[in-house]
């Protein structure tokens, strides 16, 4: 099963990206796609993210074999609705939504008669919109696809294929432990990230300026995650609640013990658990799935 | 006033990045260093790290104009000490910690009788040791120097003209005042992300092979400043304990306040907070503190 017509609802970072990947990774299929914003679909058109950008999504999802909604988790039940009547009864929906659970439900509701298999690229950059997207996001990044049971294995197989020839290592997993693993490599660190900016950046006695000049001493981290697309973490937080909110306990808890060791003076809880934490960067390293480079390879160290 | 004679005391990222940069940027400048670890120094030898590696501290110092501490802040004190005796009178003892009070104190009570100026370049990268060093570390980083008052107006000079020699920006500041600065840029991010990567990789539920293969979705970020130097950090915290403490329960009151709103589904709270942050960002990389390619310019996007 090889997808030659593939509809993108969404053209933001991931349904640009996908439609560029397409274009250099499988050039016999066709591309079409929509954007609910007008401004949004001009860019596309301009930037050619898909082979054909249309005025509707029932237009882009006409002769689909395969949709794959790219909006945010609340907006996939009305992007769906829209254009329900106009997908092929044969294609198969599929989305990039970064919560599973909620997403399924969501667009099972909208498409009670249709085959939908999610998925979930685990791939992306700080920035969103038509101009973020790049063919090879997804090159060595894992694509995890969440199929109900029971599925329809020659429409999953074409879907685990689809995501391999965009360059991505493909994992099938269940929703509800999808949710749980993102909540931690993903929700939480994202939604950590977000308040430490704010908690800068509303300092009355250090200002603005100051945090900004000496960022380079970590703070800068996590501004790029925390520059990440508001609605889309908003949606996903709303939307993957449960697992978020036991993640963030058990982070409180831990930060509360480091909190008190750091209080009574106990260095040796504090060495410790710093250097238990250094093996977890040797690993992800290792395995290819971030830059060996001191300081992520950094420009401005380039000159070493 | 242009020291030509340089000690380095510690030679791990810091101390061997200074020794390099000094080869470099000043190459008229004698550099001897010493450091307590028989296997460092003989690494820092075949990397020439300094002109002159000395068996000991005094030996290291005894001629020096400038001697530069480069030594977690709980050794500071015990480092001084050893050498306090062969430290030139009228040399200029100075250091790199990241905590700037306690070091001022635990220099002073060692070193009663000489002109001490500390000082904290802000740059750094999650490597240590004797390898860890390059020429280029400082190069549009920021010094922060704190004279104490009143400070010897000359050699604080040749203080801050010797780090922009280096490549650094040099601001003066009050070592109260940047304890807090740098609790919020540098110490509070570090403790946040040593943390979160304690918390993910004691999760039952989720395996590390898991953490690690999804780290991409924002967690491997947080990976890299938890990759850091567990003793320097331990004194980290333990030197800037107040401060740390501050904000570390105004970074808690700002997460209580982001989690009732997931709790309750408040999506405009959300929304907001995660709309502020942006601009932060922003700033930092119009102000040459960050890569301004996407994702840090990671390598796995070179292929943009």
């Amino acid at each position: 099963m090889t997808f030659q017509r593939i509809a993108i609802i969404g053209l933001g970072l991931q349904g640009g990206s996908i439609g560029l990947a397409v274009r250099e990774y499988l050039p016999d299929a066709q591309t079409t796609g929509y954007d609910h914003l007008p401004e949004t679909r001009a860019r596309a058109a301009e930037r050619s993210l898909v082979d054909q950008v249309c005025e509707t999504a029932a237009e882009a999802v006409r002769e689909a074999e395969l949709v794959i909604f790219c909006v945010p988790p609340s907006a996939m039940g009305e992007a769906a609705r829209a254009c329900a009547d106009a997908i092929p009864a044969t294609a198969l929906v599929s989305d990039v939504g970064s919560s599973k659970q909620a997403v399924a439900k969501a667009l099972g509701e909208a498409l009670p008669h249709h085959t939908i298999i999610p998925a979930h690229p685990v791939a992306g950059t700080e920035n969103s919109g038509p101009d973020a997207g790049f063919a090879s996001l997804f090159q060595n990044r894992w694509c995890i696809v969440t199929p109900p049971e029971p599925s329809n294995l020659l429409l999953l197989t074409g879907l685990v294929e689809f995501w391999e020839a965009l360059g991505a290592n493909v994992e099938i997993m269940d929703a509800q432990h999808h949710d749980l693993v993102l909540a931690v490599t993903s929700h939480l660190p994202h939604l950590i990230a977000y308040t430490i900016v704010g908690t800068a950046s509303d300092l009355e006695a250090v200002t603005q300026s100051e945090v900004i000049k000496y960022s380079a001493g970590g703070f800068r981290d996590f501004t790029r995650i925390a520059a990440s697309d508001p609605t889309m973490w908003r949606d996903v937080f709303l939307s993957n609640k449960d697992a978020v909110l036991e993640m963030l306990q058990r982070f409180t808890e831990d930060l509360t013990a480091l909190q008190k060791a750091i209080r009574v003076g106990d260095g040796d809880t504090l060495f410790e658990h710093f250097s238990r934490t250094r093996a977890i960067r040797r690993s992800i390293i290792a395995e290819g799935q971030d830059d060996a480079r001191p300081d992520f390879g950094r420009s401005d160290h380039g000159k070493i």
